[in-house]
């Protein structure tokens, strides 16, 4: 197996989306003396997100930015949870713009380092390009490249977008590795002949919610931190 | 004057593709026993870079990456230059691939390093992404994200490239800047609202040909190294 270029998910795969929002505005709330269980609250706004990219993905509207989805999802929901008639337009800016600080997960800079050295390391994830350079320059996180499903105006899982990131990086598919949680992602890369790895987080949903989806032997690789990837991949060669 | 993003002319502005191309294949020459003038080859390739672009731009040909036409025109030159006969399809990709490892001038890291520290760094260059991908890597380049006239399939000075990046970016016309050795390059960017800065390469086409179109005071700034125009940036802050 000879793989020329790593891309990665990135929600749930390299940040800690949840911890980092419920941090975040944890803290926004208790600044302004909001009474909001945030934890329910980013559970609901995270709930939001594959619907609102599939009315994009089934064509009931036109592509549409992950950054402008989050916006639209977090309004609707501060007005459920009762804080929305507090907000201005610099808040909710303010904490959709959260997204573009998510932190790694303890392994994720090291073993994406280790990774770097040997191979080409790209994001390819559903959010926007200019969140994803926000959140890899935040982080940081050493990456050689930044692929988004805004470059071919399709959302993962859909095929344009493995398809498209194979192209750009000008190779074949079974030269490039999609490293990813979530096993939809990876089936929908394997069906276009990507290498796949499932990295797995236990706690991508917290602790009382283990995933439900764990793999079995179905891709290339099963591990529990990048670093581990690295060992494999480098024994592999 | 407010900058989110710095975007960057590569080849010339960045890196010294001259002084690279001809090191390189004067080293292939001389392990091969080829009695070619290198120095006027590098010069004819380069030549035919504009004009390859241009049946492209002008509709006379689809989307074809720069890749394609550096080898496009590297085959007819081999054979005009009479060592066409002796290469195999591999010293050929070989030859074609010095384009992704081309030297930066001295100032480009130091430079690039101190600029990213504030704000958003990224090629926008006419190169496809593989190749300005692999040429970061190997300079390295320290760069935020890759963007290329191969996203929008559209090359330089086409409006849609600026355009395009701007609005990858996400962000306004008036605050991304490009930074570029060509002031037709700049007069495009700047006629579609983007700042721009003019860095000075006076060896970019050798120490006999000083460039011939040498801009006043139509950028928002004219500097002669990348941290020239980092210091700039800082006290007009």
């Amino acid at each position: 197996m000879e793989v020329d270029a790593l891309v990665f998910d990135v929600f749930g795969t390299l940040v800690d989306w949840r911890s980092s929002l419920i941090d975040d505005l944890t803290e926004f709330g208790r600044r302004r003396g909001f009474e909001v269980q945030w934890m329910e609250f980013v559970e609901a706004w995270r709930g939001e997100y594959l619907p609102s990219m599939d009315r994009v993905r089934y064509g009931q509207r036109p592509w549409t930015s992950l950054d402008t989805l989050h916006r639209e999802s977090f309004d609707v929901l501060a007005d459920r949870f009762g804080f929305g008639k507090q907000l201005d337009e610099d808040a909710r800016r303010w904490c959709v713009l959260r997204w573009h600080h998510l932190r790694p997960w303890p392994d994720t800079v090291p073993g994406l380092t280790r990774l770097r050295e040997r191979r080409i390391t790209a994001t390819l994830s559903n959010g926007n390009m200019r969140l994803l350079i926000d959140l890899a320059r935040n982080a940081p996180l050493p990456m050689d490249a930044i692929l988004s499903a805004e470059l071919f105006h399709h959302y993962k899982p859909d095929p344009e977008v493995y398809r498209g990131a194979v192209e750009l990086l000008a190779t074949s598919a079974e030269r490039v590795m999609l490293v990813a949680a979530h096993p939809l992602d990876l089936r929908a890369a394997q069906a276009q002949g990507l290498r796949t790895a499932f990295v797995s987080r236990p706690l991508e949903h917290g602790p009382k919610e283990p995933p439900k989806d764990e793999p079995g032997d179905e891709f290339d690789f099963a591990v529990k931190s990048l670093e581990e990837l690295a060992q494999k991949l480098e024994s592999s060669a």
